[in-house]
């Protein structure tokens, strides 16, 4: 950590600070700039007392030197990690792709979007059965009942299944059904949702929040990681910008840089991203090419029919036609689908 | 509901619109403009279809007339809520002000706190018990035992006491000792918690997701009060931007805007949202001069001690000299103290 | 234009209100919805008048329903503009690559460079003579001498050249020596620099300004094409937003909108928008994969004496391999390079 | 500027860099931490060589230790700056209070408005006579004739008259009528309209560019202070935000912190920030509450037959309003109106 102090510092001021920093177990290392006088903290574990040091006035700001998360963070794992879900496997050469509806409706609806997918070559299926909805007066998703007709769709079509679980007390009857718990962008920083799922053994899809920085997501990430949990799998779906023709602006600069920086597997969700059908599949092909390791999109039968966020799902046809694509990109970038 | 219709709209698709329009109880009304078809969707509940007006096709944007929430409208009930918390009120012509640590530390450092905030005119004292933190490495708060001394301290000073619930599984037992249960930034859109929080019958403080807008905590604060609970005070906490030399971005404008929309009273936060212990009184100043109906703010009597946050906690003598003049502003604008 | 009138509009005021819009010319349409009024202003040349029909306190909001741009929109063209630039056609099944220094430095450095990015397959070279910089103290470009350096360039390599001009008394000294006038994000609406480039005959590049919605981007465009210059190649750069770890947020979702919205190309530069060199293929191929009609790149022989932007400029060796994969991703799209 | 070095750096990668900061005629002061080596570059100006030392591949991270402005900063000059326009002072203990319409537009109406905010106490007139505006089919301003029915009306009211300049070309004519040049939120990085201004004699106000940080604003002062005009006025205008209900947000806690690091006085726009007339003065008072040194607002005796902006425009008794209770709120500051 360096501190950088105000150009007015006093001496005795400066040695309350050097007397703090040795008495947390650190050596302060001060170098006398041209203006300023800086003073490196050094030893294990700094980070932690950031917030110490900030809180003493002659402090002009503290910079870390060290990523604040440790066992998310490739120089703890410098192979990249790989999930494996049922036997299919998330972060390797090969992509997958995640499809399904936004939210389950009727049992029919369901297994014809399960077939659909699965003929189109999808490796899982997504459908809500708790939902996040900004509205107390819009669907809430029917629960446990979605859950059982989830299950059913497994049994028909072999995909292992991924649903959202949005309370501390919903993971085990999530856990019992599903075979990877998504955390939604809302609660991206529920702490008592991770941690609770950080106790689970099943794998976890965590979105980043629409307001999340990638360090603040990789922090949520080892929330999950540190309570035991290392099978998280990382999905952007997008930022809050002031662009309005889409719901949310998707950054796929964060594909590399979450490369660079962690080991854990990366997917993209352009559906919610986007929010409008016929930009999805441009960006989910961007999102293979930028190098993630898969994609998430709805897909709805009768979208019209739907009970969540119609105008944002893939007919069946448009999702085949998106399956070719994604098999060419991902062919280009050294990868297969 | 105006649906705006893409230019090359075919007669069979806007008769398959009108037949659904009617399908869902409501009447469609054609306007031929000098370019396009629009829509009015005519009748009493209309935005909860939105989704499903957008999933057509031709609906090129569907813009609601009638704002989504309800009860918290202004339009529902005119006149200004004022919330009665042990005979202190929210909302009325006296502004009011939370002051406490960030975080509960020991029993010695809240006291010595509690008092100071009292002796300087203080309405409220505050202090985490639970504290979302975004790394899982830091100090998450002492749970109950701080709830135990922050009791003690409303004995000794007779300041009823505001401290923050961060999960479903928690509410009782924040309500058995809090005064007012604070919904964090980060829970926002926690929908369970804010149902859970509905059943309760204490107030609330609903602070502002970093991301949210206006309309989106509105709607937060209809999860509540839609579920039975009333008293719900909002707080404006700064959203999140691209500014770095602050926290985050105090939105001051939603004060005048949400006493336009709402009859809720709203206060501010200026420690979280500046974040920098000098910048935080000047904005204390300007919430009430833009109406808020108070401001809460984090004071610690050793900052270089507090286990989170110290860099923004006010120093007692700085708190002792903001009162003063928040007492001035206040009257300037027509209020007391 | 749809009129939302405040729920407690009075007849006098709406009579007002009606008699404004036929004296502009249009006709009001009422509609009585359950709660509110609301107006619709029917004619041609509506959204000119937004700001008077917003400026009477009883409208609550107008709501456009015709875009605000003309010549540019996809409704007033269907076809995609093809821009030929000294043979080089932009907006063609062909996708085009721009490269070269961020800024000229010497003459040795740029000419190397020039033959670096030919033989590697680019299309244009690029290269700074007038430099934005943030700081009156960075270097600020070598101006006409390096116009004349870019000139050299071309008749050594062929490639047609994209240069900036910053100030309406640079436009001619640039068109003379450039093939493509680029404007900057920091001058996007600079509406004195678009409407002499208007007037200029010179293709030119239209970037985005940080903090510009699409519709906005579109709008400085509709200034150009408005003066005369149909040849305008629009240039995605990346938004502002909160995220540190890249420079800006590349907004790819505005790939398959401006392909709605416009039948202008659109390009897409990766370098300035991320600003760390190893994260910059990946997302040159993203844009491609997503439909761009083009990327513009830095490249430098010799990144550590590069004058400017040193730490984003690709190696020689980097734009091979880049190089590579583009043709690669541009044909899984059934494009070719 | 401290280095922070990859885990993974090798020693002659370290070598090279090192040699490079000495032959810049810096002293490497290398410090090795638990897990990394950082490097401390000691010398005057380092800043200049910032995107030097980033583009060594062995560099995660240069971070700058002195500010990148120099003569606006505070630790350059540590009182105030008071800038004296025809005998008004701004930045003192007195604030001041810019009115008028946003476009010129009648004679009539120019003269009505300025004798109205003259009679309410306004120090200055403003008024738009060259208009920045989104689209080329808007009002763009009467220009010269209106810089002409500007002076009449300082000449009617001796209010010293503040207006916009866009364009490089326009500086000298602007400058013989205006007192007070104003750059635009658009034009707040067009560095040659900066450098021709500050080549210029006249005060100059300079607004925040709309997605700029604090730290590129003053930058932009810099430029114009660096040129030889010291008269340089701050005003914030609201920055790019993702809340709707607002054209911009304003950042107040952009005056404290200009506050502290730069002498020159800052004023807040209000109308431009907030665009709904009865939200603007409110958040004129807590402008005033959180240190401005004055507001700018418009105000229009007709709003509806305003050529620009008429929503926002006061009319002239919310203006009388207003301006009492600015002067409430600036006593209760410590300040006079």
């Amino acid at each position: 950590m360096i501190l950088t102090l105000k150009s007015d510092s006093k001496k005795q001021d400066i040695d309350k600070l050097t007397a703090k920093i040795k008495e947390l177990g650190f050596t302060p290392h001060i170098s006398r700039g041209a203006v300023r006088l800086i003073i490196g903290v050094i030893g294990e574990g700094e980070h932690k007392y950031k917030e110490v040091f900030e809180s003493f006035d002659i402090v002009e700001s503290a910079t870390p030197i060290v990523k604040p998360y440790k066992l998310v963070s490739r120089e703890f794992k410098k192979e990249d990690s790989i999930i494996d879900v049922n036997g299919v496997k998330i972060g390797g050469p090969r992509v997958v792709v995640m499809a399904g509806p936004c939210s389950v409706d009727t049992k029919e609806n369901l297994f014809a979007c399960a077939r659909a997918v699965q003929r189109a070559g999808a490796h899982f299926l997504r459908g809500g059965a708790f939902k996040p909805r900004t509205s107390p007066y819009s669907f809430q998703g029917h629960g446990v009942t979605a859950l059982k007709y989830l299950a059913e769709a497994r049994k028909l079509t072999s995909l292992p299944v991924v649903t959202e679980v949005m309370d501390t007390r919903q993971v085990e009857v999530v856990a019992r059904y599903a075979d990877i718990l998504q955390v939604g962008a809302r609660n991206s920083q529920n702490f008592d949702l991770l941690k609770e799922i950080g106790q689970c053994k099943k794998p976890v899809m965590l979105k980043r929040g629409m307001a999340n920085t990638i360090e603040e997501w990789l922090m949520s990430a080892e929330y999950i990681v540190s309570k035991g949990n290392r099978n998280v799998i990382l999905c952007e779906r997008g930022i809050r910008t002031f662009e309005p023709s889409t719901r949310f602006t998707i950054d796929l600069n964060a594909i590399p840089v979450i490369k660079h920086l962690t080991h854990l597997p990366i997917l993209v969700d352009p559906s919610h991203g986007v929010g409008v059908r016929d930009y999805i599949p441009p960006i989910a092909l961007a999102a293979i090419a930028a190098g993630a390791d898969g994609v998430m999109v709805e897909v709805h039968p009768k979208p019209t029919e739907a009970l969540s966020d119609g105008m944002q799902a893939l007919l069946p046809v448009m999702f085949d036609k998106m399956m070719e694509d994604i098999r060419k990109v991902a062919e280009a970038v050294g990868k297969t689908l």
